[in-house]
This record gives C-alpha cells, sequence and structure tokens, in this order.
C-alpha cells in the first residue's frame, strides 16, 4: 500500500454561486461569523463572497477529514478571516472544530479562494 | 532558478459532468475498479460519482508527474477507495501507476474531490 | 490560534475560458513571455490554453502571498514552462515575482493546470 499515515490533508470544493441563497438568513446566521458576514456584505458581490467563504469552509472541513462536527456546529466554527495586509484568506477554528484539529494533529490550515461568475473554489490543506 | 527538486508535485482536474457516459461499458470498466464501479452505481448520482472518480484518477495521474502509464494500464491503476469511517476518497495504487509512484519516491498520495450539477474538480498531491 | 508561520502557501484559481481575449495583443503582451505565447498559439485550443496559463499565472500569485509585484511588472514575471518530458507546467519566476518570493523564503512552486469546455481550473502551492 502507498497510504501513509500522518499527511496533510487536501480539501477542495466547488459551489454554484446560484446556489448560495443569501437572503436565507437562517442558513447565513448559522453558519457564517459576524465578521464573515460583514466582510462579505460589503464587497462589490456580496453573493459571490458567501459562496466564496462556504466553498472555503467546505475545503476545510474536508481538509479536516473528520467525521462530523457535531449536530450543534455546522460551519461558524471553521472562520475565514482576512489578512489585513493582502487579503488573503486565512483559516481560524473555534469549538468542536479547533478540537477535531487538535486530536488530529493539526498545526493550521492554509486555504485559496476563486470565483467566477459561476462557481467559486477553494482549496484548503492541513499542516500536520 | 527557483524551481527545486524533490518536491511534492500538486494535480487538479475539472471535468464537465455531461462528459461522463456511463453507458459505455468499455470506457467504464477500462478504467475504474470493481469496487469503484459498486461504490459510484449506489450514490444518489452515479454520473456525478463516477466523474468526481475520475477527475480525482487525473488529478492523481498528473500528481505523479509521469509520462504515462503504458498502452495497457488507462487509469485503473489509481484506485479511488474510500474512507470507511469518514467517507473521504483515498489512493491505492496497482501494476504500472504503483512501480512509476516508487521510482519517483513518492509515499503516498492525498486526494479531494467535489461537484456541482455541472462540473467535478478533484485535487490530489503526492508525498515525497 | 491554529495558524502558523512559515506555512506552505496554497494558491486557486478559476477562470472562464470565453473571459480570455486572446485577440487582445497589449494584455497578451503584458502578462505573457514569448515563450508561453509560442507553446499556447501552437496548441489544439489556444483560448483554453492561454485562460489555463493565466489561470496558472494567478494561483501562484496567489501562493506567493504577496500584496502586489509592482505597477510594472504584471503577471508576466511569473512564468508557466512545460516540462519537456511530461509536458507538465512548471513554475519559473523573474523580476519582482523572483524577489518576492526570495523575501518570503519560498525555495519554489508546484502547479497544476486543467480545463474543460468551459473553465480553466489552477492550484499552486509554494514550497517554504
Amino acid at each position: 500500500s502507498l497510504m501513509t499515515k500522518g499527511q496533510k490533508n487536501v480539501g477542495v470544493d466547488v459551489e454554484l454561486i446560484s446556489e448560495i441563497n443569501i437572503n436565507n438568513e437562517t442558513f447565513i446566521e448559522r453558519n457564517f461569523t459576524e465578521s464573515e458576514i460583514l466582510y462579505c456584505s460589503n464587497t462589490a458581490s456580496p453573493q459571490s463572497s458567501f459562496a466564496g467563504t462556504w466553498s472555503a469552509k467546505e475545503a476545510v472541513f474536508k481538509a479536516l477529514d473528520t467525521v462530523s462536527l457535531g449536530a450543534g456546529a455546522p460551519l461558524k466554527d471553521i472562520e475565514i478571516i482576512r489578512d489585513a495586509k493582502t487579503g488573503a484568506p486565512k483559516v481560524q477554528l473555534h469549538g468542536d472544530a479547533a478540537d477535531a484539529a487538535i486530536d488530529s494533529d493539526i498545526r493550521g490550515f492554509q486555504v485559496s479562494i476563486s470565483h467566477n461568475d459561476i462557481q467559486a473554489v477553494a482549496v484548503a490543506f492541513a499542516e500536520i
């Protein structure tokens, strides 16, 4: 077998921008932090930004390679923050997501986001 | 030059789901293992699953960074299995693909797959 | 915090192939090297090749995680060359991009490109 334990996990996610309903307040508030909502709402295309941020959360979740974060914690515990200088997305985990990362000996995550008019795509990987 | 030998190769692949013809038995049987066919056929959307799995094989092939796997070995030797606990895709190489990995000192691969209604995308990288 | 300094940065980029205007000579000559133009112009689908190469440049730029490369240096300083044996894309930096990489202790980049009829996608990551 060529599979090895202790490798850095990768995660990819692609979302149709049209599928993200930013008027669904329950969805938004369950899954996005206050600062994410503030950031995405103030871009030129809020729907694209929410789609990109959602895509990044999903990619990090996949790289976390865990069964689930528990019923009470959707993707709000995987927060995508923006570097003050470069604007690049960074990952900040909270609650169950942070615990899952510690359990898996993950030191941190790298994530990148891109979107065009149709889709958003994100890639994340975990540093072990 | 900033290029370095011995780096972990990355591979990405994107496929239009509509381009995968799951009724083409020759294509399916040449490129997918029995357990892949069983897995993909039993998902909610077999066509999306075959497209995602195909995309993962292509991404791993790119990360393998080899010239070719030889005429007799299409992408069947790059098998995408699913983690029993998390459902996450894992890579298992056979035959020429396994030999190519050993020749390149690749210890293993990480892969992730995502799809929406239109496309499947996969990212793989090799651990050297 | 689970964020760590000194990690390998990842970059992803997705482009609609239709958005790349290969008849815009100013855009092409500002952003592509002579050998890139030669390579892309001689493929079966020049527009797809330019879109894929552009996507790779953007992905590397994101993985470079710098503020900007300066007004005079668009993406021409991030050159995507092709491996003579496998055809795989490789990264060669020049000018400001090379300086930015050195400043960030980046030893090299890995990049992969894929496209279908609609989109091109690329993933890059930096070796630190």
